[in-house]
């Protein structure tokens, strides 16, 4: 499991006081509140950014719910986090996620991700919310066997489909413009492109919808509306797709490779392996420390559970107080840890970067 | 106790679902959390204003830790909470306390505030923070025997001192104020007006410094140095206070009475008559409803305490969430409570009184 460094040779993972699992909203108020503690953190997100769910489900949905802020949306919400939480400069590690986790004899742990990054971190804060978000799969019996060969949940770079016939499976927004990447002119263009959705509507811009209408018309791509339900291989080759149309009938699409653009969901992953006590797939913590059972990791927000639970955003931005709190003394054992306010205290203004208040 | 009504009838109590105590940033925030679960509650505070501590201790200094609100200040804060929770047409009832709490055999509770309000409430929050602001007390032995005869913390309207020896108290807006209003030229004149801080520096308006040594100055009234250390009385008649300077020497001054501005200071009052589990000046509560030992009576802020507690705003507003889930089955003893999401629940958007969203 040791990332080698281009040159072969073993890279030391990188130590710290504090890794936060989740860059969510609650992953990132966590950064916050052990920065006023004067601990810096790093921060692992499956995503390639910042914001979880509330980026990934509704970037620009309004939110009503957030203490004094009668209204804001996933976005907004994730661009106040991040710019009050920049004083505290976290390293973020995006786009992987946490994959291994083990406690050495000393109680520090060594962490590492789907992308090699290691770390060995003093105390760790898993805010994975509902988990980490995964390309949501196809389910159809047998064709994960295809996976990475002829079936893709992410295009092989922009040529990976050249000269092929190409099926693209979905109706947002990146499956229209995988659609349409792959279908123009260039030096990535497929034989053949064909987008398929379940139904007739899209999650897209108009603007997009309409470039893909006006392809199809041309010729140059066609969209059928199906769901596929079964496949036929031969000599170990993906052959052909078999599409259910809304009018029950099934046919065989000839196809080369087939790229699925089904959004993202959310899957517990890893978490789920490290020994900590579950109930119900939420990690069981105290009310006092937000601690698991294992001393030196804590849960905050939708992934832990407790009396009296409720998932809510401010309910972890609670938790990850208490939670800093709480590892304060595992990363400072010699230190008095004492809760001072950021309008009055001088240390935090520091540490804010922010000028003295003159009174 | 029982209120009367101009003609001599007993009013009444109002009947409410929810009473909170204070109006301090928890307390708004928990007419919010119990709004959503279509909870109307009345709120009773001391001050004769919203926002608590935030509005009374620090209204134009900055508070970094509100999470996803970069900066804020306390007068800032008090208003986007109540901007957030106008939808809920929660009724409040300003610049009185809570004097009165009595639990009735049926479960609901008797309540009645110093100005003679009463209310009938299924369920109490107590979001007192450190207590009711209320005036802060000179500390001379025996000098509260002249309280609202000679002795005041409040004017007796705005003539109450016309023709007397006056001598104010204190060094802030509200002193020097006080002090130019009954020096100045009118029906409310006082014979003489002495102003009398400890230093000879204020936390005034410069504005308002330089009006009162322009008196000074024409010999309308006089600023004095010092603190008083005793009275001289005759007949039952406060005469003269003693006045001990910086050079420690004391001299007495000639008198009709008194008008003390040394500003407000919180007090726990009468919520540690009311039979609730405390520990050093707080309400213990449980970690899942921030329910008090008394079924019902709720403490959500400053005020409660259990293993963990952080006196931090965003921790108050955590507990409102829990309190309301906690009181709502007492309310609405047959319906099945849900946690909805702002963002997503048709009924939620009709209680905010906001469109819905249109995906």
């Amino acid at each position: 499991m040791a990332a080698l460094a281009p040159g072969g040779q073993q890279v030391a993972p990188i130590a710290t006081d504090a890794l936060i699992i989740g860059a969510g909203p609650v992953g990132l108020f966590q950064v916050f509140q052990l920065g006023l503690l004067d601990i810096h953190a790093h921060v692992v997100d499956a995503l390639p950014y910042a914001g979880g769910q509330c980026m990934e489900l509704y970037p620009d949905k309004p939110i009503y719910d957030i203490p004094a802020v009668p209204a804001t949306t996933g976005r907004q919400l994730t661009a106040s986090l991040l710019q009050q939480i920049a004083p505290f400069g976290a390293t973020f590690h995006l786009g992987q996620e946490v994959s291994a986790l083990q406690q050495r004899s000393d109680g520090r742990f060594d962490v590492e991700t789907s992308r090699g990054t290691r770390f060995v971190s003093k105390t760790i804060f898993i805010a994975a919310g509902v988990g980490a978000f995964q390309p949501r799969r196809l389910q159809v019996d047998g064709l994960a066997a295809f996976n990475n060969t002829q079936v893709f949940y992410q295009a092989p770079g922009p040529t990976g489909f050249a000269g092929k016939r190409l099926l693209v499976v979905g109706g947002d927004e990146a499956a229209l413009e995988q659609a349409l990447a792959f279908a123009q002119d260039g030096p990535g263009r497929a034989a053949s492109v064909t987008l398929l959705h379940r139904r007739d509507a899209f999650t897209a811009e108009p603007a997009t919808v309409a470039r893909m209408r006006a392809l199809c018309e041309l010729g140059a791509m066609q969209f059928r509306v199906g769901q596929i339900t079964g496949y036929d291989a031969q000599d170990g080759q993906l052959t052909h797709a078999q599409i259910t149309g809304v009018d029950g009938l099934t046919q065989a699409l000839a196809l080369d490779a087939m790229l699925v653009c089904l959004g993202l969901s959310p899957k517990l992953g890893p978490v789920a392996d490290w020994g900590l006590a579950m109930e119900r797939k939420q990690l069981q913590v105290d009310t006092e420390k937000f601690s698991t059972n294992v001393p030196g990791i804590f849960a905050v927000g939708d992934i832990n559970t407790y009396p009296g639970k409720k998932k809510l955003i401010l309910c972890g931005f609670h938790e990850c107080v208490l939670a800093a709190f709480g590892a304060a003394p595992l990363i400072f054992p010699d230190k008095k840890i004492q809760l001072q306010y950021t309008t009055t205290s001088p240390r935090l203004h520091q540490l804010l970067g922010v000028a003295p208040v003159v009174n």
